[in-house]
């Protein structure tokens, strides 16, 4: 399969529910924003032997590559719109892992009505690593930032914490003995994250500052402190856990690291003023999703993990840093 | 150099200029589209191996990079606005490195006036990829598309072509006993292409179809014959050539090759109508830029290329195909 029998045959059907991909078939794509909304942009990348092995299903890597973008633009507030991908592929992909990968990005496409609209197909020596542009809208004036967390506010979390870094380790062989039911559910939150956008969308007006985990609980509360100018105390007794995390950790405390410093978990993590909370409450039930109180903003600088009788812990790690 | 400081000290000086990066420091770039005007988006991706040998000045890297997205912008004509950059480095990158590809960042966006937006950092394993997604504007309704080249339409092509698929031969050690003038020359346009950025924007209202030419003239002129159901005559000899060019197939006309399909020449392709072409010539003029007519839009389907007595010639190729 050549770069333009590829194009036509497995990324053009992607690009078809957007107009402004003008069937992929030009330099470029081209819409009308629009009108009283802002544009949200952002960009990930994923790369074999770093974010994936290699030997998972194509559809996966693909469904991965496209929501944790996505969970950029939950935790703008944003609405999807269209992406862009650029493939870097070792010499000689076979077509149907090309037609696997697209098959994930289809069924994705439809759960998150968001369309290709454009991008590059490149050969690469080495390992396959891939770029995803994601476009999103919101009401003007209203994407959420990081630097808008207030002394005082409550701190919430999306979900449950840890599940992707340990089902990584388990990937990986670092971990022993669990019950099936747990592996998969690990697995499950490691290799399809759940990006939060009706949380996201909901958040306008609620939320004072809304970010998404990626690197690691304590790293990415970090960057809501600095860019807000506050301190924040986190509860580590309160982390949401999922039982198959809460069961690991029973056996081996070591394994909290995973939880507050883990990342890819993909969840969001925003500060709520106190005459908000029970909007929270309402907001966990209408969506189902659990969201979860674990601490508060306060003033100062830094991110402090306490245990129950409220003692600051020790923390060795506080999230993933490429290139350290 | 860590992810973090690597984002603070080289990357963030490159956002300043455009407030919807929102510095670098937050999920995702938030900006409001202007009014009145369609948002054009295109992204490319080069690796090394394929795109450049990685013994390269890291600064024409990135000139590079940003320049052949330029390009896909200028076949639009669009106007400059952002760009997204996704980088995928090998273990332990120099700072040096880093900081060089930086500054040749730097340098174009004052030339090209567009900022640095947001994009994404990874470690990879084996070999150095970056990706680009860079953003325009241009009037509502008024992007130059491919598919509108009309029977009867003379073609026209900007600069020289060959130049820079020569370069690359010279820099693979390929070619031989040319004069130093002509080395710099061939060199200097394989590494810095020059994105036809004020010719794009004036052919609005004079072109019928437009694109760059990335892969090789003949196969991207089948681009627009296809585009836009139309057949394609090209006369060899009436083929823009360099001074360098000229004097290297005067001595082997098998070069030739590299002129109607060598690729990465990144000059504007199109399509005007007879009493238009008064008006190309102006623009030439004005814009001291080279723009020669090369052949004509006719019936039917498909690319002719023909020598002086109006012979098709035979060609064994048309252009670059990735993943061929």
């Amino acid at each position: 399969m050549d770069e333009f029998s590829f194009i036509s045959d497995i990324l053009k059907p992607l690009a078809r529910g957007f107009a402004g991909s003008l069937g992929l078939s030009d330099d470029a794509a081209v819409f009308t924003p629009p009108p009283g909304h802002d544009l949200v942009v952002t960009k990930d990348a994923i790369s074999e032997g770093i974010h994936f092995t290699g030997q998972e299903d194509p559809a996966l890597l693909a469904q991965k590559l496209l929501r944790v973008n996505l969970s950029d633009l939950a935790a703008m507030g944003a609405t999807p719109l269209c992406y862009f991908l650029a493939l870097m592929l070792p010499q000689a992909p076979q077509p149907e892992w090309l037609a696997r990968f697209a098959e994930g990005l289809a069924q994705d496409q439809t759960l998150y009505n968001i369309h290709l609209a454009g991008g590059d197909t490149i050969a690469t020596r080495g390992f396959f690593c891939a770029s995803l542009t994601a476009l999103g809208t919101v009401p003007a004036g209203k994407a959420l930032r990081r630097n808008a967390a207030q002394t005082g506010d409550q701190i919430y979390v999306s979900g449950t914490l840890g599940d992707s870094a340990l089902g990584l380790a388990l990937v990986q062989n670092r971990l022993d003995g669990l019950p099936a039911a747990d592996r998969h559910w690990l697995e499950e939150r490691y290799f399809l994250p759940q990006p939060r956008m009706a949380l996201g969308e909901k958040l306008a007006g609620t939320a004072h500052a809304v970010m998404d985990i990626s690197d690691g609980l304590l790293q990415d509360m970090g960057h809501i402190c600095t860019a807000s100018g506050t301190a924040a105390v986190i509860d580590r007794h309160r982390l949401p856990l999922s039982q198959a995390v809460a069961a690991l950790i029973a056996n081996n405390p070591a394994l909290w690291e995973y939880v507050f410093a883990g990342g890819d978990d993909y969840e969001l993590l925003f500060t709520v003023p106190a005459d908000k909370e029970a909007g929270i409450e309402a907001l966990s039930v209408s969506l189902g999703l659990r969201l979860t109180a674990i601490g508060n903003i306060t003033e100062g600088s830094g991110v402090t993990l306490r245990d129950e009788q409220g003692q600051a812990l020790p923390v060795s790690r506080t999230g993933y840093n490429h290139l350290a």
